[in-house]
């Protein structure tokens, strides 16, 4: 995450700002304003701007003229009562934008949730970084052989060499051979003055998918919410994964209510088919079903199990 | 608009808070926060928050790290470029939300548009106030003899006097029958101890498609700017464009450099068919065709010639 | 739900027809498609188009190239493994369009489902039937006395009687001021040549939300099944639910597979928050905690108690 | 785009299947359904499903209990109408899904419009096949020296060589590395029983972004038009613009009366501003202003001569 001069300074003008304001304020959040949090090894995240606080999602779902009157504690009451009930609208009151810079296959994972707004560095106008994602030696994982979707361990000695010397070099040379066809290196200096260069839209596709890109985006409080349900979950894979946790701190800083409230809710909650539910029923009644007359299949029970702490 | 005294306080509180920020601020808008805009006879739209200003839309476009340090003119050049060409993205990173008070006729138009956030004053939980909408005598038109959609002449005499008659009657019978199957007056308290009233759900069923709702509404600038090019045009239902200018006065004071390109580009734009297109290039080179050889419907020729301010 | 002649002609004749197609059919689905399902007094549903079948989810999940040769029963987990694991995207490739006449106060509650498409009747273009929703007399609820939202034992003798009177005759007056205020019949057809009727688009607010109104209305498959876990529960209002009801009739004739998990994984599933979860743990550990000490709130409490089968 | 022996039988069944439906049936879609187009060199769009045709526009519209008895002509006129008058949600009523094969950088484009519905081949289960894209001699374009976004020139002789052996080469080689970091041939079988093989969700961020991916893409006529009007359009890149083409090629032969108005009076319209249509006022009427009077840009002006085939 190393900056340039000029961004230096862009974001050090961006924090020196104090502007008077009618406005609800979140006294947590104004303190991380515009600051890059580190994530993986040349990413950030960095809230850029935000709209309302706890309050505001009372505000709304009481339709009401100021900013209420009412006791903090109700307002954690109401705040807990929405978000169990699935009362969606009053969280998409509030807003916030990020700027975040992160790996292309990332970025495509992360686009596919549609209920956001996207501004993507163009690499039609401009030249991209030289600066790709390497995975750290404990990220190097090998495909797990029970889960298709999943890691197992982490590679070693040769293996893990080699592998990161792949990823490297190519990246590295798919880089260089980016600006020899573009004919400019990577500040859009004109190499040689006797070739033309590759126009920028063709010339990216040589990139490799671990090239770094940028992007402003901005989502309303509920659909981040899902986001996170989503990617700071321990299924996400570890490369998003690590953004939904910054973020998921930022919302903390933000809104305190709604990050307990989710936390409670929807992190730390666990759905039962119905299923599930009988077997539960049925264990608390002590006549616990057997796996085969329950309706689960083995990995369902697996699954009911791990909730419940008890051994499959 | 009749504020109870309660409201007027939260309003009052509202409007005198000061908070120090480093997010942009939009000095035009701060001047008008909170404050209800008078529309229709009882309704209103007031600002209630808003997040970014016109360089937030430069900042996207751009993807840059902090506020910029062009100058103003460049800005609004690339302000008017984006929304000439139709890059939509960079106007999503503004987002505005209104306290709306509305019939509820303009509010079954209004929530058509579907990319947006909307709290609404439940009339399941709560009891509506006594205000329905009637129509100014000048607005008290017939239906249009030429336009299936549109209003013709304004009634007068005793026909006007019948409709407000009817309408002033109907819809206040109807909320005082509502009232009293509720068992309850307006403030909610219980009129007859010996009746249990309807539930509340239900009783709103004789309401008037007259009454005012109010909602809170939260939209980005680029859905907004959509929402406003065809809800402030003249062939909008007047009951809802009169909210829809009052809105686009509060984009004027919010982001002028877009309002001014949205007026250029959008509200005072026009666009013409492919065969629309040939016949001007045939009146500039002198050889104007027929409507009956243009392709043109007679409509469509209509149409065209009022565009061109010529006689059709 | 009278249709006129013209309207059963024109059923009768969609459903007549036969076609060809290489297209997935969905047999349960053809049986009923076009016809009416009654709901409420006046109302229906009817399905007029579909596009995909159980197999439409499969297929997209694989991005297959054809209708896939694997066996029924892996359809069946892949779809139960998907549903069960929230991947929406494979449910959002089957699409259904219904014709819903329904009251207008349930067309404002249906229409905050966003991610549909609609085409509602116009009142601006067209005048509305002499048709409105009065409650059978099993549904005339009271207002309950714990919950604010719901309903509570249903009215009696003389308060009923009361009632529906005036919701009859409300309703029945403003739609008969209505048609003297457009100066026309229900069919169109002008009453007194001598006067000019009021504009359709002013005329129609006298009318009551039990009025009825029709749309189009379109989703695919995994909104679908959002809007019913949310509309044929419990929780939801009556006159909305028996909507969803019909509705999830259809979705079984549709996508049976489909729907036989969402009955299991969805409908029929309780989500524990983290705090319930660690009570359900205590208490097959033999050391059920207090209310008081599990940081559930009394009414969570109770909430838990019910979804186990217990007293609270 | 090579297919499989699998793929090969899997389409040829799917071409074969005919059944009987009560649906509308589109007659040009049925004949080309199923059948892949080839797009650039490795790439296709087919269509795999579609609902509705023409009429269902006008169904929708008119909120109609059957099929319509109006003439053909009238159906014409409305659908003209109904596109001229941005009435849009007639057209989201009809849906239709492709399958498509696409280099990852068009997909990064083309993911950008968000109302459609997306399942992608995932690289984090299975392996990407080993295609990726060339441009052909003809788009091998240099960077356009007046247009930041467009293309110059085409490349030739040795740096046009030069740039193929290079995108060639990278490719070739990341791919080959994607697999030995995988420790499995294309096809799945583990190479070296020595070693474990990195994730797959990991090994793909070596991968170039000219390699291709597939996805199932669905979208309603509404949103296709949107996408289309924009990536149909001569400012798109050429690699997405080439499936766009097919795509319109598809629309023609699904819903005909749509595609023709769609050509007038979108494709083939043109947007004058406020000052744009001041000058061919001006121009009309024999007083034809200067550019820097007309408060049109230099750019501004090139563009309104050259829509008006004049010279600037």
């Amino acid at each position: 995450m190393e900056l340039t001069e000029t961004q230096r300074q862009e974001l050090a003008e961006a924090e020196a700002q104090r502007h008077e304001t009618r406005r609800p304020v979140s006294a947590g959040l104004e303190q991380i304003l515009f600051r890059p949090i580190p994530v993986l090894d040349h990413g950030f995240v960095r809230v850029v701007d935000y709209m309302g606080d706890d309050s505001a999602v009372v505000q709304a779902a009481r339709v009401s003229y100021g900013r209420g009157t009412k006791a903090a504690n109700e307002d954690r009451g109401l705040i807990r009562y929405l978000l169990r009930h699935r009362h969606s609208t009053p969280f998409e009151m509030c807003e916030i934008k990020y700027h975040v810079k992160l790996p292309i296959f990332v970025a495509r994972q992360w686009i596919r949730h549609r209920m956001a707004n996207v501004n993507e560095y163009s690499a039609r106008y401009s030249i991209l970084d030289r600066e790709f994602y390497l995975p750290a030696e404990d990220q190097l994982a090998a495909q797990s052989a029970v889960n298709r979707q999943g890691r197992g361990h982490v590679l070693q000695g040769e293996e893990a060499a080699r592998v990161l010397d792949l990823l490297r070099e190519d990246a590295t040379r798919n880089y260089d051979h980016y600006l020899e066809m573009l004919n400019e290196d990577a500040d859009g200096r004109v190499i040689d003055e006797g070739r033309q260069g590759l126009a920028r839209e063709l010339a990216r596709m040589n990139l490799t998918l671990n090239a770094y890109t940028q992007w402003y985006w901005k989502s309303d409080l509920h659909n981040l919410l899902n986001f996170l349900s989503l990617r700071a979950d321990a299924h996400a894979q570890y490369e998003i994964r690590v953004y939904a946790e910054a973020m998921l701190d930022t919302v903390k800083a933000w809104v305190p209510l709604v990050h307990e409230a989710f936390r409670d809710y929807r992190m730390g909650a666990v759905t039962l088919s119905s299923q599930m539910l009988a077997v539960v029923r049925g264990m608390l009644d002590g006549n616990p079903p057997e796996q085969a007359a329950s309706g689960l299949s083995k990995r369902e029970w697996r699954e009911l199990m791990a909730i419940l702490g008890r051994e499959a």
